[in-house]
């Protein structure tokens, strides 16, 4: 793993069943957590429909903006998987039996049962130069060719996808964060949190309202900062100013 | 509500914390819900942060390519809420305090005590030419112009801005869709299903797999079709479909 001051990435949902409602996606937060957390920044995320156009003009649109764009669904057995399709097309590349991911496939079905027929074999077209990602959970194995990692739609093996890439990943250097729990309406943070977020261009100082049972709204203030220091002198900014419109009101 | 063939809609998720994994988004798959069930296709989804340049670009891109385009997030009281000023740049008009939403600040204020500062008029800050989307929730208005709705980040007050803006919507010809539970793997279905669905280019066929507690791993398989007289021919052929599969694997 290297480190570099900021690494950025993009998720790319593939998936007809997210866009009908069908399907409610649980990769995007368990994605975005797990990129916060090794110290990439998780920058854009898309979900286009099992369309071919629409998932080639994504890949390219985001391959060229990203340190790295993760693929989410789209790679099973079945008509409607054409993920590997579309990124080989992106990258210009053919699309052959990968011999690797068939003796996977073969050894998984000596076990499991079945035939590697017509169907299971659309798993072992993998990228013509890509690497396999290993799947631990059920075989048919993603692949990373490029800038783009193409894992499973079903949380559990792209899970395990994502646990088998993050070691070969460039990660930067780690975004902190504090939460301040205000006690106080956002409206009335507003002002007086905007002047501290101009004063710190270089610290990310997010407001977000949620409504507390006995207290009615509420606010929690997010600062993030790379940098620990910044990180601490900001916080005790924004706490100062909580305490000072706490005082305000009180006078009021 | 009018209706033509197809509408289509894509949804834009503005915010860091959905981004850095601090808010788990609950938005994108309650409106493709909503949105399918009025007859809109969702065809697009994209998160991005609380950037100008990038909440502009993606924008201009949806507004183009789709019938509606449907923001929620970041038209708060806080710096970071800049929602209505991206809307308005991408427009090219100007971003005047709103007379209606002044007085709905104050009314509501009114109710709950607070000062009618400079935090909270910004969201009184309406792109010229946007009507108002009531918010019967916490007060403070979306607004619709062009083909965008921009609409609040709390799902309770986006549902609510949802229901005041669907009877004013273009919809099309409701897609309705059968599930077929398979009984079967998807790796046995894949190859006959891939010929159901080149024989009916005109219905879309979908292929979930599954794990069943009892029967290990499942598939459904889901027929989708705006014409009811498709969708019920494609159901059949594919469930003769499966029964064939089903009595081939018993006598293999």
């Amino acid at each position: 793993m290297s480190t570099s001051a900021i690494v950025t990435a993009a998720v790319l949902v593939i998936g007809d069943e997210i866009l009908s409602g069908r399907t409610k996606d649980k990769n995007i937060g368990f994605i975005a957590d797990y990129l916060t957390a090794i110290g990439i920044d998780l920058k854009e995320v898309r979900v286009v429909s099992d369309d071919e156009a629409a998932i080639i003009e994504a890949i390219d649109a985001l391959r060229a903006k990203y340190t790295y764009v993760f693929t989410t669904g789209g790679i099973g057995p079945t008509h409607d998987d054409i993920t590997a399709d579309c990124i080989a097309k992106a990258f210009g590349v053919a699309l052959p039996y990968h011999p690797e991911a068939v003796a996977i496939l073969k050894e998984r079905l000596a076990k499991t049962g079945g035939e590697l027929n017509e169907a299971r074999m659309r798993m072992a077209r993998i990228p013509e130069g890509a690497a396999l990602v290993v799947n631990k959970v059920s075989g048919a194995p993603g692949f990373w060719i490029g800038n783009v990692i193409t894992m499973a739609g079903i949380p559990t093996v792209m899970q395990s996808m994502l646990d088998e890439v993050a070691p070969k990943l460039k990660t930067g250097t780690k975004m902190m964060s504090e939460t301040i729990r205000a006690d106080l309406k956002e409206g009335d943070v507003g002002t007086p949190l905007g002047e501290i977020a101009k004063a710190n261009p270089d610290a990310i100082i997010g407001s977000y309202p949620f409504f507390d049972e006995k207290l009615g709204p509420n606010t929690n203030i997010v600062v993030r900062s790379r940098d620990p220091q910044k990180l601490q002198v900001v916080k005790g900014a924004v706490e100062n100013m909580i305490a000072k419109v706490k005082s305000q009101l009180a006078a009021g």
